[in-house]
């Protein structure tokens, strides 16, 4: 289990969310409330967008609540759109290329949750990347998988469609191969313009996700855990929710993967 | 606070004292259970002796449960006396060069507790380093100071002693410049022969400190919590104690840095 | 390019290769005169058998010239057979799990050359790691496909012919999706037992081999480049030849994947 | 020796000078043109303004040549205001608190040249360094050390006169206990507004030291090496020369150590 946390509204520092809030996403990376694993100090990353198209991406391997690199980036960068990950390895290694969050293009993708006995069906789930996004393959995570397979579902023309169908595929892969629970999943995502997130599970537990607008910053934050324990205005994404926020609105849509026909055209 | 393992004996593998057990250095690094931090994630180190008379030193800045470099080492790795430990930061830099053990000539040092203030008079701590053994200032520590004291006082000599004199110099400079708690210390260090383990507090609150004879490995282990739940035969350390440990002996001294007039060679 | 030693003999510290020559691997990181690229400063790796069956691994992503660690273990650890290696990435991520050597089981492998394109058929090369050792597949890079491809062919039986049919597979691959070269190589690998190594090019530039008998040792080393300057001994691995060392023995056979049918249980 | 590139002007991104230019700063970590040292591959680190009156620091241990997350910082931030440097070691350890450059409140600083015997004389520099500055001696540089001299000096008041007086100080240091040369030395420091950069040799060689004005960017680069081979428009700073740079203007005063009497409050 990891603990994510992401922004989309007028620009702030990226230490008013990564930091300085009283359960930011660093101390949760000390002491993560609603979840099992409570510490997550497996590495982290950040997502940034800014003047280019492509997000900015500083990953490292070390626990977030020890390093002066991400101390001081985000203590001097402002963005108006970015994710923030920490990490808490359920088996693959610890490296950098297994941090979140994953970037390709102008899409970065972060990802909390399990897709039951993955490393039973890594290959399979690898010969399923088309070969045109096989060189954003670049570590061993379900969680890069899951993003390459949105990918090349058509994330860019339909954001909720491309992410069921890719939910679908590594169910489909971990119900034929891996364990139970076959998803348990909370994602968050952005192509620069908009920040997608989703909550899922094949059984009743669903990981957390909460969201909140706040009018003084004139920005959404999209969290694992409300950045503060005694902040009015959170509202949690139900199991099953699929989140589209733009600058000002938030939209709901129902985020079911079952009714997907699964792709055939690679192996499981 | 941290933890630590130490161990003399009939040549082991380092895993079955960093690894193997239940409450393993490795499990306490990640949920140690008789101090306050429970998690041990700023780094790791091991100093072990073999034909060298100078130990052999594995020290990095990852957490000790997730690297492979120390998984690998400790299985392929056998000795007769070593020194490990993993480390949670009270303040200075997540560092190769502020890891423990730390190594000078034949001496390795390892060291849990708090010299309190330290910051405010690490100035002062170095200064009192004598220039020969100066190049071993390598990092920021109150524990390298401690180690380089002992060395000056006459750790070759009079072990029991010079860490005694060490001891007292830094609880004075904790006195005229730093803050309560003065001094809490529980720390093993070795020539490649014996091994030696102090503990020891200028409060009431010294921290935990056992040792145990193994018949069936014919070593001795000193731990900072015993490396079994459920195993007898853990011996507990009492404050104001010197543990001397040889092939088949334990001999346990008084350990009273206040009967030595402090060295004033130093500003204080 | 990368530079890479091994030595099978009586017990050395492993510095006696490493680091102590005049032209150690250590130099050689700094300065290889052999090869295009005369940095090799993009990790560095060594895999020792000791009492295990299987070898320790100790592989970081740093230059081999300043790596305390390294020095450390290198100065304490004694071996019998030990393979070690400095990299200079020709593409793929400065990562531990593409740092060489790699091992899987016994067995150890190391490797120095090109597999022209392979960014570009990288997908295809995966697909033909069988399922069975797909959980080795940590990496990116080409070395570890040809080491799995030679588990899959039979490395325990037969280790020329399956190191022979792993190279014809790979230069196929190359041929139809890569460059030129499609396949330059110099590799040494072991079971524990045996050390071996291979020389060998699709074109007329083999990447440089040597080997040497040490009577004062009693060991053998080979290299990528001899590890003194000016000493006797050193005999060139002519391209398309395979080297098979024992105690006391060196057998010269040759290297020859093209006359193999390439496997084609997986698409090329 | 080391290599550094500084700038001054409207916002550019970082890239623009750390990796895009022909002989970029990263270009020259992996082969220098006018040092010694043609790889500078044990480190780096960038400080740059924005929005805060402190810099942003990002400094790691590994070849900036192949650092995705330096490769991702440069891409992405602007800044008009910024310090790079790639670190070739002459002694001291590879580690973050030895990477240049080095920052204390609003300033930051990096340094190319040689201390002679900087190794034999650090306690005493050490010792030079007052209490209220102290928490800001991190590694075990001499660089950092004239760094925090020229602080000591007064360097928010008098910038050239602090620098002088720091150079004076630790160049007395090394006539005394040190060895030639006793200080070759081309830095650059700022405070967010202007950028200066000195060049000095207590004999005839005089690290170099280039400037640039672009009217495309309307910005200053200072360079070790200039960025593009065939570009008109570098000059030289002389040896002994003193550079201040502000939005549109550069002044050249004299830069000479040796007219100051050297601070006596501590010992040399």
């Amino acid at each position: 289990m990891c603990r994510w946390a992401a922004y989309l509204g007028s620009p702030i520092y990226l230490e008013d969310i990564i930091s300085r809030p009283g359960h930011s996403l660093v101390a949760q990376s000390q002491e993560a409330t609603e979840c099992k694993t409570s510490t997550n100090g497996d590495g982290f990353g950040v997502a940034w967008y800014d003047s280019r198209e492509e997000p900015g991406l500083y990953r490292d391997v070390y626990p977030a609540w020890s390093d002066p690199n991400l101390r001081a980036l985000s203590y001097q960068v402002k963005s108006g759109l970015f994710l923030s990950h920490v990490r808490a390895s359920t088996g693959s290694a610890i490296s950098r290329n297994n941090c979140h969050p994953f970037a390709a293009g102008r899409w970065s993708f972060m990802h909390n949750g399990q897709v039951g006995g993955f490393e039973r069906f890594r290959r399979y789930a690898d010969m399923c990347v088309p070969d045109a996004l096989y060189q954003h393959r670049k570590g061993a995570t379900d969680s890069e998988i899951l993003f390459l397979l949105a990918l090349k579902e058509g994330l860019d023309a339909h954001p909720l469609q491309a992410m069921e169908r890719a939910v679908a595929k590594m169910e489909s892969l971990s119900r034929k191969r891996g364990t139970t629970p076959h998803m348990r999943l909370s994602a968050a995502f952005s192509d620069g313009q908009h920040l997608y997130a989703a909550r899922y599970s094949s059984d009743h537990i669903a990981p957390s996700l909460y969201y909140r607008w706040s009018a003084s910053r004139q920005g959404w934050a999209v969290v694992s855990e409300p950045l503060e324990a005694d902040q009015d205005g959170w509202k949690e994404l139900p199991p099953g929710g699929f989140l589209t926020l733009s600058a000002t609105q938030a939209q709901v849509s129902s985020f079911d993967p079952t009714h997907h026909d699964v792709d055939d055209s690679c192996p499981d």
